[in-house]
């Protein structure tokens, strides 16, 4: 039997004339969008485009709410209450929804973006609130979360019993607990392309992983987290998503297979 | 057989701390509620509160979106296309929808906000995008309409066979035209408690209203539009509910007998 | 020699269409203002508005800077860089200068608002981004500070040279060490006019304040803080300002005297 | 005596995480700059970066206002009043300068961005909204105006004896009245290299324009308009200005000699 994997990439992130990353090509190589619903960033017409070209190339669509704070880009701390957080996070889902009803198209995940996916994993009422504004909103959504233990967000989809997907990193060390090694950190981005590859297909073929101190950590993913805001990482993207074809894994939305 | 009609007001519209109208109390007078959606007054907190609050209470929501204008609480035109105004309309309805969907409940009707709702009906362009929206997202939604001719809103809501309900108002004077006379002409707010009443109640089981000249008009409204900013406006409006109840109307959401 | 006090208030904080304080009466109380200046409450129309009021009636004019958090009035904490709170401060100061220099008119002081506050006493980041940010803009401009220790925002502003003025708060309950009791406790609002107001007038005239432990601390304050939210609030602030005056106290701007 | 031209562009139009044009390559060929105030565009810290790197070059800062339309970059039409215009340019104008004063800076122009620098030559409200706040903060501000008749931003400029500069256009076509042609007719942007080098030096050295009709207009400019939002458009500047001193201009801040 075949091995599956997810492609996804965080896009339409730009804002009114504002462009990040190039949204066009990575849609011709993730399987699926992490689509950013106007706080953060995004704007109606982006979110708009973005999910009548996820729907034409059958591309799954995720909401990747994030804090109230486009300056900043979601990525700077606010101390938020459960209630500000339950909220904000159903407004961006429904707001992103609402394109994807106008299609006859239906949500397939959610990812929460930056900061606010930081607090999600160790912070037990931001990922509570998180969990319960999903599952209100409907609870077949597959939820993404990260490997570390305590990711306090896959705690609360497990015990709501909703599906969970974990993300893996092409291009990030791991620490031996599963966390990313924080940019601060030499070697924290992996930059030869062919380890990046290489990496790639053996943590999904494999379930294998080597940490950055060296240690061997078994990891299973179901979603490869790739990045389009360069001409480089877009050739890459493309590179690992053509090797891991050319070895048998059935690349393929998450909603098709999980 | 009784007369039907509906009661509405806008409402939500406080944004964080700020505060407009007293929507606690309003809530148990209007049959219907027309929701702020976050761009010219709203936020999610408060969206989800009065979401709340229509479903214990049995109220129909409605959606009252408005142009991306907080400063100038959506009062003040804005030169948008097309595509902005469908995807704006869409984005908060989308919002004020995942609040609905999470209670189990369902959006009952649109009316656009302030300047956005003036332009809808004499701009094609603006009519048009409006109405493309709020059918993309659910062709059964009721669209609040004005007597006026030309209503462009009307007109797009018609070519797609979509339910129209006519808005009149309580306590504003008509021009011959069926046109709300301007805010600068004096006589335009009626402000004697009993004419506003007795008018109220003439209009909708007589279907008949004199305007600022004198003439009498035949109108047929579906929704009456009252006021809650001030203690005041919440007291009239409690007197002319009752008196219409005294009279035999039958006040209900229109939702229960369009 | 008589002595000296001011009284300010947060004025200013509306936004659009919203108000919160009676500005327009808290004006003739109060003999500093200290103004929103955009990001968390105020907008162009009401600064313009409170300048020219402040002006006519020889009001002193603080910038009141806070977080670019409109819909949380800044009372949620940011984590942000020195350098993004530097500029987020110069920038507010900037604005409101603006309207003062049309007027022909000076910023008498400063006083970071809500959680940017709160972050200013105990954070040396924070609070060396404030005082850089004020000092570059005009190193004569008094800081206003509380009497706790340890207050950054004091120790950066004395390490400039720069003056200082110690706010003190009518109807607040204080700890041992002359920080606020929290508003989670009970008796932390001190609600007994006649306690609210001879406890003004001994710490002014006395220098003596009793905790809420029942312990006596030594306090000097150059500015009262009072409130206007409410028509108490406005009365009582008008009563503590006539006894202080009735006492003797010389109720002045502090620009006219520290 | 040498001929003296300012060569001026846009920039600091970023936001946050977004870049627009190359603003430190474009800092290399620029006399004065255009700076955003974070209406339209820009943020505080990208407005301190760029008056410290204009500040090291010795290049003119100028304010830059806009609509408060960031995700329609203030490129679409808004309906404000005198009020409301007069004090979003006083807030921006205020809160660049306080980025300048903290160097020791003075502002040397306003030259209004987008939809508003359009209305400001043909609306009379607009016009005298924007000029009596320039002249309110600093009566010795240059404005920038452009050649077309009537250009009311002009003539209020002149009743209140303000300095004003002329902005040319490099690779813009004029139509006979000198107002610009229309994006949406063909021939509206020179994209011949030679032609846009040569154009630019006839403007400024024999004051001579072909208009799009062939027609023959005199045209005395003070500041010519680049781009530097593509590689391409940077080189092009380049290479107008080395052509321009090459041919003995003097290329030269405005602040210098007008």
């Amino acid at each position: 039997m075949a091995i599956n994997i997810d492609i996804c990439s965080d896009l339409g992130e730009g804002f009114g004339r504002y462009k990040l990353a190039n949204d066009d090509k990575m849609l011709d190589i993730v399987t699926s969008a992490n689509l950013a619903c106007g706080f953060h960033a995004g704007d109606p017409c982006t979110m708009k485009k973005m999910v009548e070209l996820t729907f034409e190339k059958g591309i799954g669509v995720g909401a990747h709410p994030g804090f109230p704070d486009r300056v900043g880009f979601g990525r700077r701390n606010m101390d938020l209450s459960y209630e500000e957080i339950y909220t904000d996070v159903l407004y961006q889902i429904g707001a992103l929804s609402g394109f994807l009803q106008a299609k006859g198209a239906n949500l397939q995940h959610v990812i929460p973006h930056g900061q606010l996916g930081n607090m999600a994993q160790k912070n037990e009422t931001y990922a509570e609130a998180i969990i319960n504004a999903i599952y209100d909103f409907d609870p077949s959504l597959i939820v993404f979360v990260q490997p570390v233990t305590p990711c306090y967000l896959k705690t609360f989809a497990e015990k709501k019993e909703m599906k969970t997907a974990t993300v893996i990193f092409a291009d990030r060390a791991y620490n031996d607990d599963y966390s990313l090694v924080s940019r601060k950190i030499e070697g924290s981005v992996i930059t030869d392309e062919n380890v990046v590859v290489n990496r790639s297909l053996r943590m999904i073929t494999k379930n294998k992983v080597t940490t950055i101190t060296g240690k061997e950590l078994t990891i299973k993913g179901d979603t490869l987290l790739l990045h389009g805001d360069t001409n480089g990482s877009m050739l890459l993207a493309k590179k690992i998503k053509e090797t891991l074809i050319a070895n048998g894994v059935n690349v393929a939305p998450l909603g098709k297979w999980l």
